[in-house]
């Protein structure tokens, strides 16, 4: 298990290469919500995104440690520029392989940021194949985007940061998180535990990758019934060591539609100024589609980051 | 003239009613540039702009001294929300004149504030007879977008807190602002002058309305050779009050093209996550086009605001 010791740790790891991001609120969302939100606004974190926290937990005690020569992993989004980001702090090659459909604006990221990308064909398999072609070449160490502790103990220490800026004196009644393959809300759920045991933490997640909301259901690893979703950091399903812990300390998964998503992003544009990507404003979207469920309450908001192309928006 | 005291009493007037903006860095567009740029973001103020803080400053004196029984101005832009905003904060009715060609949103956004719109024509003429109509009607005050002390003393406010939350230890080597109609750039130079004597004041104007620059030179309020700009904010002319400021305290003006203004705004939007408008993104353009003046230098920036039209993006 992931211990409180291991979240702090992390934390005093990673600092000197992260930004601690401001905590923002909004009079109008607030006003339009009927509750009281405060927006962790990790689309200000380095490469855009909160990954850089789990990437560098990482990174940093593989180069510590001495576990490899190289760092690898496999991603379209943001933790391909987590880990080349990373990797570059601790002077060690990355290789990430990336499918050749990725956005080239993705791929031009990681490759300013020093790391070789590797193409392959855009399947689950390909991608693994080319992980293990790296390692094989290269000695290098896989740091997966979520089923990693180091990782999960990483995008844990957002919260932290929340908790500490705006958890008192009135402890937040409920923080949120939206779900994709489990790590940041592991890892949410785990700080807020052991932080603020009397705050709920509540997931949200697109209908079109509703898997997690099933896996929380049966207990077991289960895949969504349709991937169609302008949340594109949201699509993977979950691990079975992210699903136990989201079991054991998350209290519900709330589903939105691609509609609700754009509308609450548009709104944190509008009226907040910032750039968040979709996946980031699902959990405002699912606050607005249950207001009586969060009326008066003070909630805390995971702003996942903001890494959007802005040649291709829905608005 | 604008005193200290009077600039130091304006702050303390609205303060609290206005957000204290934060100032943010970023290090990829400071390694861009050369430069260490450390932007004051006005963009989060209440309005999404800066002219909240002139426009709270003289209504506040206006209902504190009874001059009059209701508030009035002609705007299309940032002006308009301002007065509305401000005057509802005091409880007076606020009668704002905007020309029928003004963004559906625009003038939402004033009835959003419990203002009543009064269209006009889109001439100068037609605005000016919409305001004498209000007074006459309804014993309505004036307050002018620029040209007046009271306005000015407040937007002059925005640069005391940019010095005292980032120009120590080491003291900014120049503060810019972009200049539409002068009462920012005039009352940036004037708290600079006060807190920072040895930071130089430079704006930036639109090649697209390059008045200013004009006027700055010859000493006399000058037209624009031509009006064609995205920078929709700064279109007006400078009055002789503003002119007379930037004269004396004002070390120079740069102008530069829609292409640049464009150029800066998505890179601010793409690296800091910043939804700012066209007119914010024109002293980073400037130093962008200029970079051999401005390397190594630590310069504040004024992001004057963020009310961009969604569906009418130049990317």
């Amino acid at each position: 298990m992931i211990s409180l010791d291991s979240i702090q740790e992390a934390h005093n790891r990673i600092r000197p290469y992260i930004h601690r991001t401001p905590v923002l609120t909004n009079q109008t969302i607030n006003d339009r919500t009927g509750a009281e939100l405060f927006f962790k606004c990790e689309n200000f974190q380095k490469i855009g995104a909160f990954k850089a926290r789990g990437g560098l937990n990482a990174i940093l005690q593989v180069a510590a440690n001495q576990e490899g020569k190289a760092i690898t992993t496999h991603s379209s989004g943001n933790h391909a520029q987590a880990v080349a980001f990373a990797a570059r702090q601790v002077g060690l090659p990355a290789y990430i392989v990336m499918p050749r459909t990725a956005p080239q604006v993705k791929k031009e990221a990681v490759l300013g940021y020093g790391a070789e990308v590797i193409e392959c064909e855009p399947t689950l398999e390909a991608r693994e194949q080319g992980v293990r072609d790296v390692i094989a070449r290269t000695g290098a160490v896989l740091v997966h985007p979520f089923d990693d502790e180091r990782v999960i103990a990483g995008q844990a220490t957002a919260t932290i940061e929340l908790i500490e800026d705006a958890g008192t004196p009135r402890p937040f009644d409920t923080i949120m998180a939206p779900v994709g393959g489990g790590g940041l809300l592991s890892g949410t759920s785990l700080t807020t535990h052991y932080l603020s045991p009397e705050t709920r933490v509540i997931a949200a997640e697109p209908e079109g990758a509703a898997d997690a909301i099933l896996s929380f259901r049966s207990g077991c690893v289960e895949k969504a019934p349709y991937i169609k979703t302008i949340a594109d950091g949201l699509m993977t399903t979950l691990s079975e060591r992210t699903l136990a812990i989201i079991r054991e300390h998350v209290a519900d998964i709330l589903t939105v539609s691609d509609e609700e998503i754009t509308a609450a992003m548009r709104l944190v544009w509008e009226r907040m100024k910032l750039i968040i990507e979709p996946s980031s404003a699902v959990p405002l979207a699912a606050i607005l589609k249950n207001k009586d469920q969060f009326a008066g309450q003070k909630i805390g908001i995971i702003v996942t980051g903001g890494n959007v192309d802005l040649g291709k928006l829905p608005f």
